[in-house]
Formats: C-alpha cells, sequence, structure tokens
C-alpha cells in the first residue's frame, strides 16, 4: 500500500464488497471514456447513501475532493491495487458437478483477472473429460503438483458436504490460502488460511429475516 | 418477537448469516439428539472465537446461561423465528438459463424451508419446458398473476446483466419486496424493495483482498 493509504486493521468485508462493485462500475466508465464521478453518482448506481461510498473508500485514505468527484481511473487503478485486481489469480476448482460445472461456464470473474486453471474431481467417471478453455478434469492426487506447477493461488470447492473437509484439506495441503467454498456444513481450515463460504441459504435466510421482521 | 428478544435497530449482515448457519447446524444436533450445546462448540464448527458466537446470538437477546450453554431445541426454535425460517417461502426463478438451472437443481434451501414455486425466463424456446418438481418454465407476463395465486414472496434473478433490470420491474410490480439477484450491473429497486447481490466477482475480490494484503 502507498503513503497516501495507509493500512487499517478492520476492514469489514461488506465494504470490501461494495468497492469490488465500485471498481467493476470503475472499469466500465474508464472504457466509456468518463474522465469523473461523484460519490453520489456510485451511490446511486447500487442504491447506497452517497455516505455510504464515502465511508467505503476512506478506509484506504482520501481519494477525492469533496465536490470535485473522483479521478475515474485514478480510482480505478487505486481501487484494483487495494483489492489485489491488478494481478492475474490462477484458481483450482474441485468438483466438476452441477456447481462447479456452473461456475466454471459462467467465466465473468475472468475480466477481473481470476482464472480457472485447473479442474479436479474424484469421480474417475469425470476425470479426463475435456471442458472448455483446454482443461481437462484431473484426479485429486493432482492437487499437489498442480498448484505448484501453475502457481495456483486460489481454490474453489464445489464438492458434495461430505467430501469438503478432504477437498479443502488437498488444496491447504498444496499450500492455497485462500478457498471459496460453496458446501455447507462443517469444513476446519488451518488459523492461516481465508475460508469463504459462499451460502444461498445464507443470502435466502437474510430476505427471510428482512421479511418477517419488516 | 418476542417481549424477551427485544428488536434492535442494525445488526450487521455478517451476523445474520452467520445466525443462519447456527440455525442449521443447531437442527443437525437436534437430529441427532443432542441436548445442550456452547458457544465455544458452536464456534470451533465455523473456525469462529466463542465471543463472536455470544455476540451474534445478544443481539436477540440472551439465550444461554454462562457455563451450561444452549438448549439446542430451544436455541433453534427462537433462531429460527427471528430469521424467519420456521414458516415456507415460495420463491420465483427468472431465468432458466446455466445459473437458474444450477439453483433450481441445488435445492438444499429446501430443507430451509425455501421453495421455487415458479420459474420464468423471457425466451420462447424456453417457456414450456418441463422441469422436475412439476415445474414448468412460464412466460415473463406470468410473473404478476403467479405471484399472487401463489403467494410468492420471494424472487431470485438469474437473468444476463441486460435483463436483470427488467426481470428486477416484473417482479416488484407483482409485489415481490425481497429479491435475491445474480447478474452484475446496475439494477435500481424501490425503497421499499430489499435487493440482495449474489457475486463471485465480490467473493473472489474478497480474497485477492486476503492475498495482496498478508
Amino acid at each position: 500500500m502507498g503513503a497516501n493509504a495507509p493500512r487499517r486493521a478492520k476492514i469489514p468485508e461488506s465494504a470490501i464488497r461494495r468497492l469490488s462493485f465500485y471498481h467493476r462500475h470503475l472499469r466500465d466508465l474508464q472504457a466509456l471514456g468518463v474522465a469523473t464521478i461523484s460519490s453520489r453518482e456510485i451511490a446511486r448506481v447500487y442504491g447506497l447513501e452517497p455516505f455510504q461510498v464515502r465511508k467505503d473508500l476512506s478506509y484506504f485514505g482520501s481519494f477525492g475532493r469533496r465536490g470535485r468527484g473522483y479521478a475515474v481511473s485514478r480510482l480505478r487503478q487505486r481501487l484494483g491495487l487495494i483489492l489485489g485486481l491488478d494481478s492475474e489469480w490462477r484458481m483450482a476448482l474441485v468438483g466438476a458437478g452441477n456447481i462447479g460445472m456452473a461456475i466454471f461456464r459462467y467465466q465473468e470473474y475472468r475480466r477481473l483477472g481470476f482464472r480457472i486453471a485447473a479442474v479436479f474431481d474424484a469421480d474417475p467417471d469425470k476425470v479426463g473429460r475435456e471442458l472448455e478453455h483446454g482443461i481437462t478434469v484431473e484426479p485429486m492426487e493432482r492437487i499437489g503438483p498442480a498448484v505448484g506447477e501453475q502457481d495456483i493461488r486460489i481454490g474453489i470447492v464445489a464438492v458434495p458436504p461430505e467430501a469438503a473437509q478432504n477437498a479443502v484439506d488437498a488444496l491447504t495441503a498444496a499450500g492455497i490460502t485462500a478457498i471459496l467454498s460453496f458446501p455447507g456444513g462443517q469444513v476446519l481450515v488451518p488459523k492461516d488460511v481465508a475460508l469463504r463460504r459462499v451460502s444461498l441459504e445464507a443470502d435466502l435466510a437474510a430476505l427471510s429475516y428482512f421479511l418477517a421482521n419488516k
């Protein structure tokens, strides 16, 4: 981080998520040749209060000037640097079933510099299957060697809940410290590993909480 | 909410998400006949600090007694009530493409009382397609009538970004106030509508932030 963006200890995850949205929007604006943008305009796109946008950006120091807005290209560059979105991240996908294949086909994350470099599955029937982008489903034993050979840094786990711990163990044993996990249930990781859970159930629970309490 | 669980204005979304995980775990424990559980045990399952679990539960008043743990069935019941997970929520899925069908097939949310009651798509080729659970893909014009007929309360949007606003508009026009949206980009909703965005990109950005700053 630069001298103007002092590192803070605790940035709420919700802010990180919003910042990644702002980054994507700024990239689009930059492509359209827009030079400056106000916090009010960013806020409007995402249905937020301008205060929220200014606060999110303030976690990383000051980027804009009051009343003059933000320089799109500079703000985008800074956010990209902060979020680590200016490097390419190679990812290993474990699980070539329904969810795994939906993730693989989705590919929108590619625009942000995330690339699935290898796909693994424990099912011998799936191993050897040729996917798009020149990728072939490999057996679980290949996780260790592949991570080193291909400089893979992020793991995505899309296996049934009962296979989740095995998948996570194989990734962490290979040196992966950042994992996105889809299955529910108990999964333990070493202290230095970031495990994020994607959970449709949790998202739906947040909506049912909203409906039950409004 | 009961008299023992005073409603607080601001419960962080991250707490709501964790509470839904606790709820699921408690349901499993209850099925296994476990009578009591400590915050330490809940914390261990999710790699959290016991303090965090106690804090999450404290947003809703006091459930347990220090040193004696929580009564599983009571805690589960209370969390279910708070999160709205003791009623069945009928949902409309808009978009029968790759993502939409992965969501439809996943069905884990059914165990929590969420049920996709109707599926809609703008593509005439998809309309009329018969899915599992006796559901047929319907045209977009059917959203309004179907929401009323089937008491649908939640909308899931899984369409391409350029079609997202149309899908959201059709749902809100039909009276839906809770929407889970998968496509990226700009989507505007009325003030009284809760729009949650599921974003693999945002999840990956949180991991790249972790990797770039650790």
